[in-house]
């Protein structure tokens, strides 16, 4: 139990409460988000509202009454288009009593931690990760061990699934894996599928499989698939009921304000999901959830708009900041994010602050990624190709230039 | 750490996951919640959707493209309208950066319950209460210390702050305090809140007021105030900073399926909350906040006409079953739930059970509210005269009539 010492009369806040982590990306975004004309490029949103395919489905929901209470996992109608959805992308069958409707991937992501962990164990996690894994896993009163990844300036970010294997105590209780990853745009391939799943099978542990940019794959080779390599595409049967995907409509169908997305794990967890979210949130809006169905059932052309913007957006950043002196960028082979090493500013917080003011462009601090992220910068390029030229036009003198010369 | 052992293959839960308390209401519900024409008295909700000056103020906002991420504490829109709300309710000022709006009034309590306890912390709760108060405690892995409470048969239901005061132990962290009450309507009067405010205040603890339904008071002595006593007509100047309220827009406004809620308390817990809610949910999508700020603005006549409803709802109900023989069902003073003691069944699991299938009518058990809550039924009024009319024609002989006989 911490004191709030600043309010004599307030009770104490629990640790959970207490030791909050702060978000890595708030400082510079607090730093800079009322400045008239900057591109904002630090968080994981394109730059165009919700179709209004979306929006109407929604409003007639809403018409109709759709406002009552609803089931905590979700109605029929989205969990059976989910399940549609994984079987067409992936191939095989799907359940539509393994898909669980969340308030976005965050909090399939929070479901996943408190079904794995309690207070005191270990998850595991290739870093540099998205920060909110790790602020998910302190407020569960778990603990995060950051397994850094290797990176090359010239092949990019790889994983050595032996440092994996050594990370493993009797306290861990999963492994997420985040492919293609936010910040690196690295991507699993089968074998590092099937090696950590050897790992998580020899010692009885979740995987949170984190395939939100899936669809975001830039390699030539998975263009017919539409998709990334999947950890689906090696599992065994008894490998199922040790995966716990967290998913969310927010990327590829530009409903990242709606707040729905869904966790996808073993039908028989069913009722404790259910009780997870009866506790905590109670669901979501059925209109809500009416308006997502029709994205995933209507929304192929959406999905494929949005990721040819973006590899329209990879190939201006890559090419506008990768042949700058001392910034090392290999093309990332998946996700919407550049991730450049800016050789000459080792402390990538004052640089991200430091662009704000000289170039009125808002990037996100390697440092917020975690261990492995010191020196690099993460930039959206789910963006218009407008926004990014411009962005380009203006960071490259500031990241040419060592601060203060 | 508890084996599903169903799963062979599937990883252990934690003991939170595998603890997760079943919903009272939930088998009865399941029983009957197909059968043809029957009616719904089991939950706390109205028979009516959403009004349409609220769902267009969605409509519109999702129409202007508010559609991407936003604050995780709520839009400053909402949050003005919250205080402004609440200082006109309950007089005096409000400071809009104590209001934190979370996905409905379970949210809310939620992040109460994690601000306030950690796991083996206890949480004392008068009961019969709320059976999700126990679900999210539990799910905290912290423990519900109930304290039961008085029933009269002409008088009603009272609170004996001695037993507060005898429950409180070093492990204590907090006292939820719901008025008026689901299911009893039990209303604290100011003496109560002075006396819980002292406890409190000796021992270092939160309060979690639940003033949900205050705008549901029958007393005419509270007709011109048009809401409950509340704790704030009572506290001094240091308690504001250990009472959080919890709040949400379902009852007042028709908005049970909406999942809109809010939190109240020191502003300076607002860094912990927005930590809180964003490694949980990330937010409530801004078009919804849109419509409920609308809701609050406009939509007085609304909450006028819910509680003139309700109150028409209590005079059928209480007519019509507490004339019963065997039947004590003194008028609840607030909320809109009759809660009548049947004496000649305590197995008040069975008689649900047995009034679907021998009247048609939805209602929740009296075990499902917890300790002191065997032997009644939950009914809510909430509803059309003309369902209630056909609910207590249909219930007055299987209510009469001891089972079996």
């Amino acid at each position: 139990m911490i004191p709030m010492p600043s309010h004599p009369s307030m009770p104490p806040v629990s640790a959970e409460a207490a030791g909050v982590l702060p978000s890595g990306i708030g400082e510079v975004f607090a730093y800079g988000f009322d400045r008239p004309g900057l591109i904002p490029l630090w968080v994981g949103e394109g730059d165009r509202p919700t179709p209004d395919f979306i929006g109407e489905a929604a409003g007639r929901a809403l018409r109709d009454g759709a406002t009552f209470y609803t089931r905590q996992l979700g109605i029929p109608a989205l969990r059976e288009a989910l399940a549609e959805y994984v079987a067409r992308l992936y191939g095989g069958a799907a359940d539509p009593g393994g898909f669980f409707v969340t308030v976005g991937g965050m909090h399939a992501f929070q479901i996943a931690v408190r079904i794995a962990a309690e207070p005191g164990d270990e998850i595991v996690i290739p870093t540099p990760a998205w920060p909110n894994f790790f602020g998910a896993i302190a407020a569960q009163g778990a603990c995060t061990v950051a397994v850094p990844m290797q990176f090359d300036a010239a092949a990019g970010w790889s994983l050595d699934i032996a440092r994996i294997a050594a990370a493993v105590t009797p306290r861990t209780r999963a492994i997420v894996l985040n492919s293609p990853s936010n910040p690196t745009g690295w991507t699993a391939t089968p074998e590092d599928y099937a090696a950590v799943l050897a790992i998580a099978r020899n010692h009885d542990l979740w995987i949170i499989a984190d395939e939100i940019y899936g669809r975001f794959s830039f390699d030539p080779a998975h263009a017919e698939l539409g998709r990334a390599p999947s950890i689906r595409d090696v599992w065994e049967a008894e490998d199922r009921d040790r995966v716990l995907f967290v998913q969310t409509f927010s990327k590829n169908w530009a409903m990242t304000g709606w707040r729905v997305g869904w966790l996808e794990g073993p039908p028989a967890l069913g009722r404790i999901v259910d009780g997870l979210i009866l506790y905590a949130t109670s669901g979501v809006a059925t209109f809500l959830q009416h308006a997502a169905a029709t994205a995933i059932r209507d929304g192929e052309d959406l999905v494929r708009r949005q990721v040819a913007q973006a590899r329209e957006g990879r190939r201006i950043l890559t090419e506008g900041l990768g042949g700058l002196p001392g910034v090392d960028l290999p093309p990332p082979p998946g996700a919407f994010y550049a991730f450049p090493k800016v050789n000459h500013e080792p402390d990538s917080r004052a640089l991200a602050l430091r662009l704000v003011d000289e170039a009125n462009v808002g990037v996100a601090p390697g440092t917020a990624f975690g261990p492995g992220g010191e020196g690099f910068l993460r930039l959206c390029f789910a963006r218009s190709a407008d926004d990014l030229h411009e962005a380009v036009r203006r960071l490259s003198p500031a990241l040419s230039t060592p601060a203060g010369r």
